[in-house]
């Protein structure tokens, strides 16, 4: 796909070129180094290209592309130390490299600088631009925070884990494709679209990301097989188990948490799963909010030319599993 | 004075009232706890005080007040993390309370609660207000690093201690008060006469802060005398005394902040700075800062009566020492 790779060229471009103040060294350095780690650039490419439909260049919704972007790593580095990440996209994370205080300090200027780039648009937009981003930050904190809620909990149901991930992912994703939408001036309704292809495409690809841990090629998805059932980790397909389990099936399911033998722990995972028929559950869940997505852009205006954005998604399922 | 307490009931009735989410109940609680923790309130006063110098009423200006607020807690809840503070007014920290991950998001929250507030006020000031604030709250970070990396450095320059107590804390204090001129509509000169006079007014209070630890009457301040120099804390001070003393002195002073008896470390620390002149000093330093706010104001438009804001200035710098 020539013209994602056209668009994420760009931003790279435009974030190589972004100029951090050179002192405190301590606050700037971390963004310059976490700025720079790369990344799909996926969110400030789908602002590019919704602004696009409206016939707005690069150069008039760069700034709010680059808000989203901003705003994504800022959460990145504050979710990084709540995790007690070590790394991120096989890197030092900041608190690592630096310290706690730091990575919470240069994150908050990072907010900052999210803000910056919207006030950098024309004035009649930034308050619609602004009500969208604050909105949209907020949802992204309550889904953070439900999800170490949901740590300590054993009686998460799907409906919560998929509104978790709506609010912790997905939103960002609507927030992003719905600026493109202000910035091109057009009706509520294409806002509306363009907000709703974000969620569902960003909630159907959260649950592809649950599947591919189990399902997936291992030489394609690129980490270990299972890992998420071996860290006893809460996904989609973990609690789906639970809830059609049979008595005998609760029980095993929950001593093997404590299975210490690798092979077991996935091999008998595995086979409750199948035998429940968890990864077709998984699927239709997904297939459900694609195609929510893909009715969304549907409803845009009749003159409107969304391929690009259906070419994006069909790329984004196209990982063997 | 019967205004300040005015203001100050309006602002505590706005933030009693003020409405956050029921759920995530581990990401608002601390929020509602921290907010009516009480305060001065000084930030929003000064909103108020200066959209009313333009004939705005307090409901004209409450939400960029508010804003201020918001913000200035924010800080001081990420702050207390950073120092490993377990009180704040003599209750527990948000992160002794509940945890630092707590805290960070929350935090967050409250920052994006600030920029909501700025949204509730006419569109077309909403940029102006928009470019202040970000300025602040990136020189506020900044502030906060500078003030970081001075507890590991000995060549802590005076001017270099004033530059990180303007960016920490009086930058705030200038921007609630422009807030104000924004919201009153006036000339640039009269928003940069009022930022003046709060910044100023910001370092004064600073230094009178730095003063009343070892000067202050401690009936009136509340606090131990002497703490700061007892926790070696960085002081206009301490500073000033470092660059004045001779060798000897400087030893002596090098020693002293190994001395386990307080008293004696009181004493002599006391007597060094009195041989030279520290308290001068810093008294000069000081006027110097109130002179320059109340020329500042004195720069205001001649038909703006500001005698509200010279008699809050007078009651601030009213502490015994």
């Amino acid at each position: 796909m020539n013209t994602l790779e056209t668009y994420s060229k760009l931003i790279e471009k435009e974030i190589s070129t972004f100029s951090f103040p050179s002192s405190p060294l301590n606050l700037y350095d971390p963004l310059r180094y976490f700025m720079t780690l790369g990344g799909k650039r996926m969110r400030p490419m789908l602002t590019l290209m919704s602004a696009k439909l409206f016939n707005k260049s690069v150069e008039e919704s760069m700034s709010a592309a680059l808000a989203v972007e901003l705003f994504h790593n800022f959460s990145l580095i504050h979710d990084d130390i709540m995790d007690d990440a070590p790394l991120r996209r096989a890197k030092e994370t900041v608190h690592e490299k630096w310290n706690t205080n730091i990575a919470i300090l240069s994150g908050d200027v990072l907010f900052v600088k999210a803000y910056e780039e919207i006030c950098k648009n024309p004035p009649h937009i930034i308050p619609a631009l602004l009500t969208l981003f604050n909105k949209t930050a907020i949802e992204v904190c309550e889904g953070q925070q439900m999800d170490m809620d949901f740590e300590t909990r054993n009686d998460v149901s799907s409906e919560e884990y998929i509104e978790m991930i709506r609010l912790k992912t997905s939103v960002l994703l609507g927030c992003a494709l719905e600026m493109g939408a202000i910035i091109g001036e057009t009706s509520l309704e294409n806002r509306k679209a363009l907000y709703d292809f974000g969620v569902h495409l960003g909630i159907a690809f959260q649950i592809q990301d649950d599947l591919l841990d189990l399902y997936g090629n291992p030489e394609k998805v690129g980490k270990q097989v299972g890992g998420d059932v071996l860290a006893n980790k809460k996904t989609l397909l973990s609690i789906l188990a639970k809830t059609h389990a049979s008595e005998d099936q609760l029980n095993t399911l929950n001593s093997l948490q404590n299975e210490a033998n690798p092979t077991e722990k996935l091999t008998q995972t595995i086979s409750i799963f199948e035998s429940l028929s968890i990864q077709d559950h998984c699927k239709k869940e997904m297939s459900k909010h694609y195609t929510h997505a893909m009715n969304a852009l549907g409803t845009l205006s009749a003159n409107i030319t969304y391929q690009e954005l259906e070419e994006l998604a069909e790329y984004l399922f196209h990982r063997d599993y």
